[in-house]
C-alpha cells in the first residue's frame, strides 16, 4: 500500500568530525521517502525553490518515489547549516534559511487522495493537522515533532496528536512533551494525549514502542557503530523504514509492528554511515535484509 | 560451580524521590552475592566492623552465602551516604566513611582455594590484583571498577586488567578508561587492555557485550520501569546475575553468555524496585524466570 509523507525537502550544509558537505540533499521528507521507498510506494508533499534541480528530483524518482506533490515555488529551497562535534547526538545549528518553506501550504494532488498511510514529518503542527484532515480516509497516521513545536506551538500540537495513531519522537522530546523525567511515565502521558502507540527513539541505544492498550512494550536495538559519519536524517530514516514496512504488510499485527521497529533501526543505521542520504541512495534491499539478520543476532538468545 | 566475590560490605544511608533509609545493608559484595546466590554457591571476602551484627550476616547466610571470608575488624563498617534526584542515574555523595574498609587487606580462607569463578568487585585495583594472584587456578575472572580508580590509580588498574577475563563497566567508565567518545571504539580499546570480553552497561537502555575475538556484540535490554525507587546496587546485581548464571553452567558458550546478559538485566531490574537489597532478599527463582520471559518478549520478534 502507498504512503504519503509531508515534510521538508531541503539542502543541508554540514560539518562532522568526518568531513564537510555543502548544500547536499536533506530534509525530513527526503530521508523518509528514500528510506520508505525500499518497502512500498511513496508520495511526497513538500515545497522547493528554483535551486532544486531536475537532477535533485531524479534522486527521488529513480527510487520510484512520486514527486508530483513537490511544489516548485519561486525563491530558494530551505537550507539548514549545522555541525556535530565529538558527541554526535547534539547538533549545533549554524543557520536556518527557511526560504520558500516559510510560507509552505501543503497541497495534496488529487491522485494522492486514495493513499492508505500518512506520515506527518516534522513541520508546524498546524500544517500537520491540516494535511491529516485533508486525508480523512487513511488507515493509519504516523507523526514526528520536535522540541521547537513542543515549546512554541503546544496547543496546536495537542490538537494534532488527537488525530495521530503513532507518534515517533526521541527521549528528550518525549520527556519535554510530557513534563516527565521517567521515560515510561512520559510514554504513558503521551499515549493519553491521543496516539494509540508511541515510539521513543534512544539514539545509539535503539528504540522502544509503547502501546496504549496495555500490551507489553518492545525494544529494538541500534547497531553498535564505531564511526557515525553524519547523524543527520537518522530519525527520519527510522520513520521511513518503520512506516514503509507497515505499509507493505497486508495487516497491522503486533508481529508486524515489532518487525517495523527492527527495520526502522536498520534504515537509521545505514544513513549514519555516510553523509546526508548518500548511503540510502546506493542501498539495496538485499543489504537491508542482511542487516536485519545482524539486528536479530544482536538481540536474540537462540 | 562456586564463585568468590571480593568487594565492599557496607551500610548505606540513602535518599531518593521515593523515601529515605538509614544505615541499611549495602556494598558491592552484598548486592553481588545476594544476586548470584540465586544461581550458584557464593563465597564472600570483605571486611566489616563491630556494628555489623549477626542479624546482618544472617541475611547473607540465609541465602546460602558462605561468609567465612568476611573479616570482623575493630571499628565501624564502611558507611556511604548519598542521594538521587529526579535523574536516578546520578548519585550525589553526602559522605563516605571508609572506617575499617580503609585498611582492608583481603584474606582468602583456605576453604576458598578451590573456587572456580572470581569476581573482583569495585575496590582499589591493587587489592583486586592481589586477590586475583592469590587465586591462580580460577577458570574465569570478572571485574568491575569506577571513575575514581580510573582517575587516581590508572597504572594499577591497567596491571589488573591484564589478568581479568571479563570487565563489567558502564558507559561513562568505558569512555573515561579508553579516552574515547564512541562506545564501540571505547570497547575495542578496553579489550586491547587485557580482558577478552567487556560488558558495557547503559543503565535504563540495557547493556552490550563486546568480544575481543571478533564475534558480533550482543545487546540485552533493561526493563522499562516507571518508578526506580533506588538505583543503588543495580550494577552489582547485574554482575551477580551475569557471573552467577555463568558459574551455574557446565560450559562457557556464546549462548550461555547471552543468557547471562539477560539474567544480569533481570537481577538489576528487581533491585531498583525497592530500597537497598530489600527486593533481592525476598525474591524467588520463579520470579526471576518469569521476568526472564518478559525480557525475551521485550526483544524477540517471534
Amino acid at each position: 500500500m502507498s504512503i504519503l509523507v509531508v515534510g521538508s525537502v531541503a539542502f543541508d550544509t554540514l560539518k562532522t568530525p568526518f568531513g564537510v558537505r555543502e548544500k547536499i540533499m536533506g530534509g525530513s521528507a527526503t530521508y523518509f521517502s528514500l528510506s520508505a521507498s525500499f518497502f512500498t510506494s511513496v508520495r511526497v508533499v513538500a515545497v522547493v525553490g528554483d535551486d532544486y534541480t531536475p537532477e535533485h528530483e531524479a534522486v527521488l524518482t529513480s527510487r520510484g518515489i512520486d514527486t508530483l506533490g513537490i511544489e516548485h515555488a519561486s525563491g530558494k529551497t530551505f537550507h539548514w547549516g549545522g555541525e556535530y562535534g565529538e558527541n554526535v547526538n547534539e547538533a549545533k545549528t549554524n543557520f536556518t534559511d527557511l526560504n520558500v518553506f516559510e510560507n509552505f501550504q501543503p497541497k495534496i494532488p488529487d491522485s494522492y487522495a486514495n493513499t492508505k498511510y500518512l506520515f506527518l514529518g516534522n513541520i508546524q503542527p498546524d500544517l500537520q493537522l491540516d494535511v491529516r484532515r485533508k486525508m480523512p480516509k487513511v488507515a493509519m497516521v504516523g507523526a514526528d515533532t520536535m522540541n521547537l513545536w513542543i515549546n512554541i506551538a503546544r496547543p496546536a500540537l495537542m490538537e494534532t496528536l488527537k488525530e495521530v495513531d503513532i507518534l515517533l519522537i526521541n527521549d528528550g522530546e518525549a520527556k519535554l512533551l510530557a513534563s516527565e523525567n521517567s521515560l515510561v511515565l512520559a510514554a504513558r502521558k503521551v499515549l493519553a494525549m491521543g496516539p494509540r502507540t508511541v515510539v521513543i527513539k534512544h539514539g545509539e541505544y535503539g528504540a522502544t514502542i509503547f502501546f496504549g492498550d496495555g500490551t507489553h512494550p518492545f525494544r529494538a536495538p541500534a547497531l553498535p557503530i564505531a564511526e557515525v559519519h553524519d547523524p543527520t536524517g537518522a530519525g527520519d530514516s527510522f520513520a521511513g523504514g518503520f512506516m514503509g514496512y507497515i505499509a507493505s504488510q497486508p495487516k497491522l499485527t503486533p508481529t508486524v509492528l515489532k518487525h517495523a521497529m527492527f527495520y526502522g533501526g536498520v534504515m537509521g543505521s545505514f544513513t549514519v554511515e555516510r553523509f546526508g542520504p548518500e548511503r540510502l541512495i546506493e542501498l539495496t534491499r538485499e543489504e537491508i535484509e542482511e542487516r536485519f539478520k545482524v539486528f536479530r543476532s544482536l538481540t536474540h538468545l537462540d
